[in-house]
């Protein structure tokens, strides 16, 4: 998709020439050549450069960058630099300033530092962004818009307060529907004017880490502060629209980044991009759900990898250098999972501030002559090798998983019945059981298409939102297998509980009544007992976090309690429904229950892994017109061997035809083509 | 004294009809009369549903939901709804909004959320519970009346600045006696004018944990917000009495609450309630302790239990459900202290914000099919047939620990010599020996007779009032046993040191001075090693926390520390003091050391156990018209045998006469009536 | 310098007459001759008391308190009284009190606790010391003049925004100046007029634990921040220089003091002063380093102990106290690295406030019978019986440390590589492995004359500021050894990195080129193998921290890493330059190293301990007119014996003469006079 101009995986990153000097730049255009980048992304933090005050605009020093790369192979990614507001608008407007949970009006300092409401904001970004598609709309170096930069954080001024009346006012039309699902008769809170509603926070309804009187008031000012940020995006946007309808526009998100719902977002996005930040101890399995979800976010079309560092960062406690081999390991897995760009926070290390211990292409010593660009230029090299083979290639999944952020912010808002809860933990423990055996997974939102899949599993489904319930049941009469766990069917849309019986909607799918909920201390577990084999599933297994004690409607008990007064209760049930099944896991286990569980679930249906491969060989397949693309990517840091079983493969990276068994290098990579039968 | 209406333990709880809608108010006393229910809170937040607006009052739905209970035989314990005020008065005054000790003014949101010294909300308040107890003053239906609810926390606005003020010119007439009372001369705080006094907070005295600077200026203001709350329920009290003279109020207590000093409170209330909710991991000694604390605020009057969870609460990290049986075993161990109802929050549960995760009588399944129910209903027979025979008894201690709200403060704000030390923890080290070895004890304040008392044990009684020392001498020489403890007689009620050398006012009777004090790190221990057996006391114990080094001015050397450069210098002494003895511990000892002592205190006192029993099964008694009721409480999950020596005895719940060795079921309870002989 | 008028080192401290009636200042004096006394500090607090109002001065208290105390032997050290300003003034003028860094105007309380920009306050300050300076200008009790008291904190209020500004202007003339060297291209933080400038704060660019986006800029606050006190010093200095030129005049140091460059301060000072206050848990090389650093502030020119504690603190966790002859000890090791006086805080302990539970001479029992007064009384006496024979003697070291101010606050504000990196802590482990083997060393700035030395350490040199390069070049060409290590020669005085690899204008000097820096989690190490033996220096030893990847530029490879893909490369070099050497440490090392390498390098210079001894013995020397006074102080709790080899050396304490293996005490001191050769 962004690939026309261009045939091939580009690679670059973030560029800010305007901290350096000519002799500077020329030295750059040297390197990047060097190191075969062919994208830059520029103009990311240049607005007080390019509006000085509030009628002046320079863009040459833009125009002079944008040639010099493009006249030396370089294409552009153009920010629109609306990312942090010119001290000068802080000091003559300071609506442009946020206000923070505890009131404190924020001073000038930082970057995406301006209020989503503030009219003085939305004003001056979106004319910047109309200028600049003006100025640019015609130049063949431009292959993409990026907007801002990494949008987020919150604002409780009291403009967001006027706005969230009005959002109000938009979703529920009167007071009374809004008294009524904000359960305001709660604590005599009723509202009899909509001037009397003030934004959640640390003044008023929230306390402790996120914890809020009121979940329904602090829901609906989380999704009315991520559509706050999205309207200044899409001012941008539709300005850069107006002018340049076929423009590819993006802004780059954050992976699991709690405060706004990138399902809604992505929407409103031409190509989903997004900056990969891993710890060294951050687990591999993790990285690759943070890509699924981000290639989810547009139903599996192709992202860019926007941002990664090529050594080490410089916000983390203990920033580690990225081990030899590991940045391009991690540079494939990002390809491997739906990757079309190969991008790198920054280009060159900055002399000053805080970002200038964060890795660069170019580092403080400014030659080519350095570990990380020896490694930075040789997988460039290897991706030019690869051309457009992978290009818009897809990943093929018959299992996803539910990513919900609305039901993220419910759960965490939660008070009670434990502060241990955390649903992208939840989430990422039976990703990982599929991770570790190779089965291709897909993070989707409750709006996706589920027909496509045999296995869907939604972990901790706390909010069931409108519709949702009858499009499970739809999934599983269908014959497909379904996976819910622990604290699910409980409140609706506006964390209203639905009352009967938890697991509320979702019960009579999963044949259970859930009666009551018990919350483990961090010390504390209990057993899953196996009360009939299933898949290599016996004996006992420990679980903790909550228990719900529940009883079964109809579904088969496969497994119980081990201990405390409901021990013989069903910790794990099936329960059969039309064609499909309904699975319920009624607390959070041990890993090895979930390697089991999900091979047993899969085989069921017929899933099996791309390759069988060694513990710490990550394994993921792209598809494209009959070719099957499979990424095997070494983790470890000793060499494995691998089976490619009846397979035959050409090795695109390598250049060679393989079979049989293969030896694949500490942290190396093999990218086999292999045609579809 | 509530029981004229109804001669049994009333039973019941907090009740939100508001929420919920006309079927469900029919469906609700189907259950309540299912489950024994005969009282019922209401109207504690329904302030914003009672007054829509400055000048208009609703009572319709409160006329009919008071007649719809009454007419289904539930009584009504009425809450005066001033706990949380409506959104439009804290918009159209924002007075009523509180500010903290960092100088933040709130928002609008949560509960107890009143400035204490608002003009609005003490005009707003008295008028509405003048208007109820008008409306309501000859409804045969009204029980009790609950002004407001959970009296709490703090404000710091300039309206209480100048409050405070006021109070201390009251207090103090000159501020000449201010300035020497603050010692105002360190630091040069000298204050030549009455507004140049700032409340001490965060932005002027205090820093850290709760230290101050100015001790003697926190522990005004400690005792200024304790007397501000005081006013704003003496302003409803007054209403109602005055409409309503025979009318019995309380407001809901909450055990251990530093903020508020209930020892002054209940002076002014007709009966004492509080809130009970210990967390699993709770000790059963502390809830027990807190029972005892609540029943001495009346001099042993009974108390309500006005609120408990059936299963689980929200706001605890932790939820832990109750385990069966635990509901009834600790409502017996309130009832078994003092307490003459047994009430829950909540009846049903809310279907929306923060208290949807707290356990009730009804459940969100909505029916009473549950375990929480059963054993709801089960408690409710057995109160049922219990009937009035426990009403107004009294339960007899010869022993009482001294506990004063203002020491504990002044203890805590203390600015050396650790952190480590609480006033709690230390009493409940010494309550705990006793609970183990069910010697009944009361928890009395400074102000209370001493006179019929045989041992008095005041742990850490660092501030000594005034003619409290005068007082315990009267109860030595008269032959009392007094016991005290490391870091006691050291300041008077303004928190000035008493000079001349520790134990201040207490060191004659003692017969010791405290040269030195001694903090130890938290992995550090001393020893006490006893120079003579005392009881089963031999051999050494470990102690820590603080080491006086102190010297004998004619008491006996019982034990000496073991190690460090003060090992030989004494750490137990005892002092014959006219007809009794007064004794020092010097530190803050191991448990079994505390065991031995007490129980050694106890025997020469000839002070026996109520019975004999094994670990984890409680007793306590009260007695009424010469007989005795002796409750028998296995905290232990599998039975115990327990010996009755001579005692005939009929079990009140089992309706069976027992004598000899008997059973108690795993938390099982047993009530033993014995006629005295 | 100071002992003009009584020749020996004066003994006193804090004394506040101020809170107590005219008997107790009798009784104080009969106390001061007990033990001692004669000289003492006054008027520290008393600004409220000397100017009741904006136009009133009492000092007739502080006429009569001086003449009290100088009629019976007790020289005086004058406060201001300007530590603390009153209450009226804070109510008056607002413009005295702070604003922290959180935006939160401060309320009347505490102390240091004025403006240091606020005009009130240094209109105020500056005529109080010069009504003092005027009034007491011909007293002969007056020995040495201390302004204020341990000035500290900050203030970010409008006030000082502005005035930073004119700082700034003063500084860097022009913004684009400012602009290059704080970076602003940087994020778009280009400043267009100096009013759009603010300080840097938690509201602006501060987050975390004192991390900054622009570390120029809050580099340049805290030298603002510096400053701004330092002229609140002047005014008052200046004040009294004006009317009394041969004036002594100080203010009390603290140490390790993080917010106050000291060392541009005692430049300002005719004498250094300090308050030393270890925990029980400090090591002693910690205080004896401090002390070097106090005494290095005006080139090794005795300084004055101005505050210690005779026994215990208030401020800690866990006040323990002193062990008996621990207060002594201290006091001795204060000497013997250049002390001129022992002063305490305080004299008498204060009745009420948060110092009541600070130690002092005269404790709350009011008489001499006590551990405590009887151990001040005892070191009295000795001090009388040293005369003056200590008087003026020196510290003479060949081994100097480099300790700079700026260096810390920029190694502490980076943002990356880890959280883990304590500038202070660095310096201490090369420090404490010399103290270890008792070789004089002194503490350093950049500005010191560096010829005198043998051995230059500069432990993480991050910042090089202007020509420091230059000279350290020098120092090492003429023969010199020069050692720093991992993370050094990093940027220059505005934080700006010095670009081409570093580390930096060191690189030559040390032969090597260090490329990469890799951060260790907390529980990760590395080894150092030694490749060739250096003195006892062999095998392997742990590392962590940080760890340098660098290549040899002509230094010659000591030993290399032992683990992690970075194995092979060198941790420890020597380069030859000129005359001399530099070395290199690459990682922080485990203290044995340090041990083995320091005794290495002293070795080779011809560096020879004072004397050898048992471990915990510590020894230092001062020297006066071809004598030496060696002080031998044993920190255990037993006797330890030291060989005096062929001294002959004559005890100044216990009066006798010395030769051979002589015992010293537990906690025990001796100080040996001995005649150079």
């Amino acid at each position: 998709m962004i690939s026309g101009k261009l045939p091939k995986i580009f690679y670059g990153g973030d560029y800010n020439p305007e901290q350096w000097d000519e002799s500077t730049h020329q030295e750059d255009l040297r390197m990047f050549k060097l190191a075969g980048i062919d994208i830059a992304t520029i103009n990311v933090f240049s607005w007080a450069l390019n509006q000085p005050d509030e009628v002046t605009y320079h863009f040459e020093w833009l125009d002079q960058t944008i040639n010099r790369l493009y006249n030396n192979g370089v294409y552009i990614c153009l920010a629109t630099s609306t990312a942090a507001h010119p001290s000068w608008m802080a000091k003559k407007y300071p609506d442009i300033l946020r206000v923070d949970s505890d009131g404190r009006k924020r001073k000038f300092g930082g970057r995406q530092n301006s209020c989503p409401n503030s009219p003085t904001y939305r004003k001056y970004a979106e004319r910047m962004a109309r200028k600049l598609a003006e100025r640019y709309k015609d130049h063949p170096a431009i292959l993409v818009w990026h907007v801002s930069n990494e949008y987020g954080g919150e604002c409780y001024c009291d403009g967001c307060a006027a706005a969230f009346r009005v959002w109000l006012k938009q979703r529920y039309g009167t007071l009374q529907k809004l008294n009524r699902v904000w359960n305001t008769a709660f604590w005599g809170h009723t509202f009899y004017d909509w001037d009397e509603i003030v934004p959640p926070s640390n003044l008023s309804e929230h306390w402790g880490d996120n914890k809020s009187n009121f979940q329904g008031i602090s829901l609906d000012y989380s999704r009315f502060n991520s559509d706050s940020n999205l309207e200044c995006y899409l001012l941008e946007y539709n300005a850069i629209k107006e002018i340049i309808p076929n423009s590819i526009i993006t802004t780059n998100l954050m992976g699991f980044y709690k405060p706004l719902d990138y399902q809604k977002w992505a929407k409103y996005m031409d190509i989903v991009s997004w900056d990969s930040y891993p710890e060294l101890t951050t687990p591999v399995s993790y990285t690759a759900m943070t890509h699924d979800l981000m290639r989810g976010l547009k139903d599996g079309d192709p992202f860019m990898l926007m941002e990664q560092t090529p050594s080490q960062q410089n916000w983390q406690p203990y920033n580690s250098l990225k081990r030899p081999g590991v940045m391009r390991l991690w540079s494939y897995q990002a390809v491997a999972r739906g990757a079309d760009t190969v991008m790198f926070f920054q280009l060159r290390r900055s002399v000053g501030a805080c970002e200038k211990y964060h890795g660069a292409v170019i580092e403080h010593a400014g030659h080519e002559n350095t570990r990380v660009f020896r490694e930075v230029a040789e997988l460039g090299r290897e991706l030019n090798q690869l051309g457009d083979s992978l290009l818009d290639s897809r990943v093929e999944s018959k299992v996803a998983i539910v990513f919900d952020w609305d039901n993220w912010w419910a759960i965490e808002k939660s008070s009670g019945p434990t502060i241990a809860l955390k649903y992208v933990d939840e989430v990422h423990k039976y990703y990982a059981a599929l991770f570790h055996r190779n089965i291709q997974v897909d993070l989707i939102s409750v709006d996706a298409d589920m027909s496509k899949y045999d296995i869907v599993i939604a972990p901790v489904l706390y909010m069931v939102k409108p519709g949702f319930a009858d499009k499970l049941e739809q999934f599983v009469k269908s014959g497909g297998t379904f996976l819910t766990t622990f604290f699910s069917g409980i409140v609706n849309e506006n964390d209203l509980v639905t009352l009967g019986g938890y697991p509320g909607e979702l019960r009579s799918m999963l044949g259970i009544w859930v009666e009551e909920i018990d919350a483990l201390f961090p010390d504390q577990q209990n057993h899953i007992v196996m009360k009939q084999q299933v898949g290599s599933l016996q004996g006992e297994y420990s679980c903790g976090l909550l228990c719900d004690l529940l009883h079964r409607e109809g579904a088969d008990v496969i497994a119980e309690y081990g201990d405390d007064f409901y021990q013989g209760m069903p910790v794990l049930t099936r329960n059969k429904f039309g064609n499909g099944e309904a699975w319920y896991v009624a607390s959070s286990p041990e890993p090895s229950f979930l390697d089991g569980l999900l091979d047993y679930l899969c085989t069921n249906k017929g899933i099996s892994p791309v390759l069988h491969t060694p513990k710490g060989v990550e394994v993921s397949q792209r598809t494209k017109n009959g070719t099957q693309f499979i990424f095997v990517m070494n983790h470890n840091i000793s060499a494995e061997a691998v089976d490619l079983g009846d397979l035959n493969a050409y090795d695109l990276l390598a250049e060679e035809k393989l079979s049989g068994t293969i030896e694949i290098a500490g942290r190396g990579v093999r990218i086999l083509a292999v045609a579809s039968e």
